[in-house]
């Protein structure tokens, strides 16, 4: 896609992740948003990834994206280097079956605010569409497409009677 | 205050939630952000909450935090009668210690998302935080002020060798 | 099935539940109970669940059984809008296997009650009994059905001595 | 009060369990039901449990109540000993918060339904409202106090302008 | 095999128990201990169900074994009925992974004991032991075999240099 | 007390466990059970309480108690060192309330039971009781107290009406 | 004390964590060990504290212990920014009593390891114990102490008699 | 391979835990660390364990790595008999998915700490560079392998664009 300028940076923890992520991907491609993915991570590449969110104010970047697993460091770690609103996405585990990862990025302490989705592919999904909404705030265009996605999903569920 | 027009709406489920979210009108204030807080129940007054809701945005609204324990719908139920970003905020709770409001508020199904904060007073703090870093990208003001809260709450934390 | 008037409404949040919601509709149709299945979401129709519920009392039903996974605020709204008895079922999920639904639907605050079965497909087919024994209050077809029913149920578990 | 013939049976696993199901007996007073309240175990009175709980039928009982904790077996042996629709209240435990009561006493098996409100005074309280939801569906009286009892509610959370 | 008396009375609350609890029987015929094997339930066949436990003095039971799932009732049923040591097994469940069969199970109110193994197949074969253990206490004939058993099962971890 | 010959041994992991394991000796007192109490850590002092644990056979013990919190180590430990049936009692801990304790205890692996009593204590008094009930099997004095304990508990239940 | 050269690094992510962390320092102080205590957040001060740690090894120091609550990043962040071995303390939390601490602290993904000690105190007091023992491998001294606290804290749990 | 002297031990408490602790032995052999792995159970062979761990200081080791599930003693006897640093990786279980491995291993009391892993095999990675991470602190070669090892890793997340 054409960068206009980036409009969301989306950042993943390791590559395992990019599965998952490609939900918020569909989403900022049906939205027309400008969007780049990076996988960086708090614990294996600290010193990249505060460069890389330091930043992104200055090209033009309106959210962070963050999606990580277990002890999920990543979203709390951009927040601690920008402003921008984090949008947190705590990802699937094997073994505590992603309650790990929630729990990580979701109780961030006073001061460093993340607004946390829910666990995976779902999570996944409504980052994109959180970044939207936000987007959405100066962007007429954005927001009339949300408008249009929330008729259509209200449509997709019928409420019809259904046979069973 | 004088409201120069509404920023943001905050919703609490049950006036026992008012003494945590003070923490958020707190923020708010300081940042000279303009708002209202009522009381609204997804449970007790459906209609009214949406009813409220859905006239937000023509009031200039851009952002909703809404705080609610147990099986706290509300932030959800805000989601789904608006487009505006919708920040939640789950209640600690007296038997479940928040973990019955935190999995209700954040485990949003796909297409509907609620940018969930952490349990108790540190999330209300960083409702309103996050409510003016999503005002910030077009307010330079609240900006400037951001900057400042990050340095004064860096040095608040000297990183000072400390006498134990 | 001939609809006598509806007795009991079916309300699912997802038509993905409705594989565990059959084992409701299997109990129902047992007992020769009427009923219809919705899909209908407090999260992405939240108008039309309300405005279906509302009619429900003059359509003659009786009892609400609303299934919902993750944040499953689906009961909780229905109990929002109605004052027929509401019973709640916690679909499993794929992260959390069921708590977070559980939580959702079985806490409720005070003042509007949902009567919560167990996770995912006993709770589905228990909600169909259930609704039986509220209907069995007032009638005797159904009341002598549910003695057929456990007794059977009883038989079926022989107390046999078993070859192991 | 005069008993015009007991409607809801009210039963407690212990003495300790009797201040929270006085929320329990409060509602069922200001709805104008007739109840009586028993202390019977499961696990210490099993026989006189069964007994008490069989002859209720006979007795014009509709519902019982069924408050426990622990490992809460008093509503699911009470739903084996009757086809009555069975409220479960699981009472807030000591060292697990209630969680051991939740499951206990939601988890029910294929065949044995049980409605379980949520832990401690708010599901007390809920165990009350949802017995009179029940009788309404063929007592006007007690329909119209609920519709009235609803509208109080939602009045006494005026969603007024909070000053904070 | 020829029933000397009945030594260990084994009961599952469900027929899909029965694999799981052949892991009790495999050591229980071992040991050389007579025993049975019944399908009874806390829910199901409560009448049944004490009236088996009831008669098992007499008939020289000296353990009972009861293995149950999610609400499991079972072993605090049985222990209710008997002053006979009740060992309790939590089966595995699909949804919560058998914390709430072992909450239910351990989590016995003061006065009415049940010694539980851990959830599944390990607590199976456990339970098994435990019956010899107790049984061992009077009967040299098991004592020697749990004697050479621990001597078997330490030399089967061999504590030599594995290659890897 | 006269000791008879140890009948039951009682070991804490902790002086701080002690208020707690007096329930325990309560019983074994009411039930003329001889016993005595040690502290021995499986952490801190584990060769003193292999050797103490091994000699116990010797000394005519029949059953052996073990309260221990956290990382429980303490009645598995014991369990490993002897084929005397070993009850566990998980304490209640500060920060997770005993569940560190009952995984802890309960969740033996193959080849060695533990009998674990609910937390807290509730568990301490019923491992009193479960000792007892073991007892029991050879000792009528004892067995003919627990049929008087039964009934005094059943009868401290009136089952009466209670007047709220 | 006079500094010989930095030992042991104490990192604690707020100034309420310091309580705790005294107990880690009375150990330090009882072994010789130097070490200085600071107060740097992961998420507030994220560039003091990388820079701080990264001068670590050039002072001497051989080991890092560090203490942080809720979504506690602090550990792996310095973990992150060093090889030498980190020792985290999750802190007791208001709302989750520290589950969300020990997860976050203990859940690193392959490649960045941290020592996770017990939640709070107890936790603390082994940071400091754990960091004497990495010490001692190249310290007689310490290494003396060592064996003498062992068995002075052995003495202290006597294994005598109990009088209850 | 040559054994220097043994530097690492590796104990297991059950042979089907191999396959997770082969991670650990890969990491051990690419940092060039002699080890030697052996199965011993806290629970089946506690002597011989006790025994092993003991001669380990006159051996040459300086590090124990060790990996059960379950009621996880394994890694707190070992650090009860040895004064060496004690790795615990509490192994992923069939029923709670590692939480009862977890707390086992991790919620040491005061006095003998156990440094514990992530779960599983992210956690048997771990326990090898922890290992390798303390033997640095007086191992020039091993130091240096640390430093490519990170920057290995640090490079292989390249943090460059993904397309998605």
């Amino acid at each position: 896609m054409i960068e206009k300028s980036l409009q969301v940076a989306v950042i993943t923890g390791s590559k395992s992740d990019l599965d998952t992520i490609q939900k918020t991907v569909d989403v900022l491609k049906k939205f027309g948003v400008s969007y780049e993915v990076k996988v960086l991570s708090a614990h294996r590449t600290p010193r990249k990834l505060a460069a890389y969110v330091e930043k992104l104010p200055s090209r033009g970047a309106k959210v962070v994206i963050a999606a990580a697993g277990m002890s999920a460091a990543l979203a709390g770690t951009v927040a601690a280097h920008t402003s921008l609103p984090v949008i947190g996405v705590p990802m699937e585990t094997r073994t505590l079956q992603g309650l790990d990862s929630l729990l990580s990025t979701v109780q961030m302490p006073k001061g460093v605010p993340v607004g946390c989705m829910s666990i995976g592919s779902a999570g996944a999904c409504n980052a994109g569409l959180y970044a939207c909404q936000i987007l959405a705030l100066n962007d007429k265009k954005i927001s009339g497409k949300l408008t249009r996605f929330r008729s259509e999903m209200a449509k997709s569920i019928m409420g019809l009677k259904i046979k069973l």
